[in-house]
């Protein structure tokens, strides 16, 4: 009998360390000779869809090597949500499945992307195909439930930690300074937001704002009037996703603004017109989910690891899993690879625990020596003649 | 006869190595006992008016060396001009200059803090004063005139082209993607933008826009078109200081915005309004000036070079003078430090010169190669059992 092929893909958005779960796929999977074809599926499931697979075979291992410093989806994305079964989409799949004798299939991502892999499972399984599903945990949000984080969460706190001392040390320059509001990414999560609880007390953001914890605009525009009277300046931390009251009693916007600013923007607007505060808004914005030169190392070991587990879950006849990781104890750090139920984890977030926020000033300790351990060490970057961080360069050859 | 004094002072936007600068001043200061004390003026001029200095000599070896990794002003920093002479000010300074003994001046700082040192100088001069003024350059603009470069640009240099390079990465993860506006620092002087010119041709912006051209909207919107249709994203870098037609033919704002939204969400607006493609904005904000992990090992090493060439010209006699790079060689790099008369570079603006700019997607040969030796370079960093870079911490002891 033919023996099955294996083919990977990445789904939703980026993080430091997707490619390094990637690469954890592949150095398993090239340990095995009981796998076929070792193939990536191009932009998530429209690979599948379109017949559009890659050979990792023919990839260059120092450039496999690099995917461990590599931003990005390196075989690129995709915001495809699966139709309902039924769809002709799912005659196709099932095309490429059969013309390319897959009978593994590893499904890298978020929330939604778990989701995609949980209807996979359970439609290969209703079509009576011999095609084992398991799912790769990331995302930046740490949302996911049942793992204890996510894979891309600590590289992306480790961002903002250092990207929030910035703020701090440059704001504190002048006798009397701006408010600076930096913007977090995390629509309804608050954990990478909060990582910034983590810096010491002359580094640490003056204010953290979560979505998990009810906004009131008055208390916020207080808030930063006493830190400003007594610093001089402020440093605010916060979460894109708040819920702010855009509305006012009239139904009418209350801000005015466009769609393409974010929580900062209005908040800032709210501070000069209502305290006459000089404000600087700063989004971490896209490389949050994209640097690699501040990823963390353990994230990157934890990226590789599950990408391996998947593979050997795999090979051990599980399907309908994500790999997820339980912490065995904070101090010596510890962890075990599992697998949980991908069907409970589809389509559910995992929130910031509210209990953990003590106040706009504070998290708790629980939060802080949870967060410790993931983002303390720095992983090590090799960067080419211009001093720019080198990424994988992938032939992406295709079938 | 009682020794001379020194005092050093920063004054405007503080970059990621004017730090490494203090560095340079306080390591060859200290070599030399025929300098009485060796002070820090807090805030820049500020601390010569009210008497606000601190002994440098009390500070911590250890924490003097991580200067050379500490972004903002270790000092404090200030926005003040000096008023004409005549100022009551100026008395207060003769008297923080007496009373302290002061004989040698140093003033680390940009175009304005240029016209600060000429203007003491000049003054002390008048007076009859035996007080020597020497500047030091920093400004992430490059806009000084006489020296090759300045430090502080090529670090934030370093930090601008790995980030676009984080956009261009992550923005080619989906099959159509957005346009990625990248706002880079430099209201007069597009160095800083055109940085992103060296990266390399999969990793570069498609689109560069500097202040020194002259702006045309529609070929703007025309060019970021075409790279769309082409690659079904694109990733252009602006300078905040492009010279955006604000106003219409009514004589009233275009676009509407208020004064915190910079030119990439003007253009951003534009776009969405007039291509109906999605765009995403990214302004490289504070972290292009106080980001010490993508420093220029160079950078910080003329830095220090700087710093300590200054303190041997105060002891060669100098005053009026600046501290200033002269370039032998691209490659092998090669500079030597020579003295500028300070009056020549106060309040003027050297600009990226116009002959470089070939089109909005390529600049010269002559920029790369005189860019490429100033950014090639990492510099090893610090950090803290949290994983954020260690930052001085100085006791700023008051006289």
């Amino acid at each position: 009998m033919e023996k099955k092929a294996l083919a990977y893909f990445q789904s939703g958005g980026p993080t430091a360390v997707i490619n390094s779960s990637l690469y954890g796929v592949i150095a398993e999977a090239f340990k095995h000779p009981e796998i076929g074809g070792v193939y990536g599926s191009l932009h998530g499931v429209e690979g599948l869809i379109e017949d559009h697979l890659v050979d990792l075979r023919k990839e260059d291992l120092e450039e496999i090597e690099l995917l461990k410093q590599t931003p990005g989806a390196a075989l690129g994305s995709t915001r495809k949500k699966l139709p309902p079964v039924g769809d002709p989409l799912f005659g196709k799949i099932i095309a490429t499945i059969k013309k390319r004798n897959i009978g593994y299939l590893l499904v890298n991502g978020g929330n939604d992307t778990m989701d995609t892999c949980y209807r996979l499972h359970s439609f290969f399984q209703a079509e009576r195909m011999d095609v084992q599903v398991i799912g790769i945990p990331k995302t930046i949000d740490n949302d996911l439930f049942l793992t204890d984080h996510c894979p891309g969460y600590a590289s992306a706190a480790r961002h903002v930690m250092n990207f929030v001392k910035m703020a701090v040390v440059d704001g504190a320059a002048y006798p009397k300074g701006k408010i600076v509001l930096v913007e977090i990414m995390g629509r309804n999560a608050g954990w990478l937001t909060a990582s910034s609880d983590l810096l010491k007390d002359d580094e640490r953001p003056d204010l953290i704002y979560l979505p998990e914890s009810s906004f009131s605009l008055s208390d916020f525009l207080s808030d930063v009037k006493r830190v400003y009277e007594r610093k001089g300046y402020a440093v605010v931390a916060l979460s894109e996703g708040l819920d702010l009251p855009r509305t006012n009693a009239g139904g009418t916007d209350s801000f005015g603004h466009s769609s393409l600013e974010g929580v900062s923007i209005h908040l800032a607007e709210e501070i000069k017109s209502k305290l006459g505060i000089g404000v600087r808004v700063m989004e971490l914005s896209l490389p949050q989910r994209a640097d690699p030169i501040l990823a963390s190392k353990i994230d990157i070991e934890e990226a590789v690891l599950l990408g391996k587990a998947a593979v050997d879950a795999l090979l051990s006849g599980e399907s309908g899993k994500m790999v997820a990781l339980r912490r065995l104890s904070d101090d010596p750090y510890k962890t075990e690879v599992f697998l949980a139920d991908v069907g409970e984890v589809a389509n559910k977030e995992k929130f910031f625990p509210r209990e953990w926020i003590l106040s706009p000033e504070r998290m708790s300790d629980e939060f802080r020596n949870y967060l410790r351990p993931l983002v303390k060490t720095a992983s090590h970057v090799k960067y080419d003649e211009a001093g720019v961080f080198l990424t994988a360069r992938l032939r992406l050859e295709t079938l």
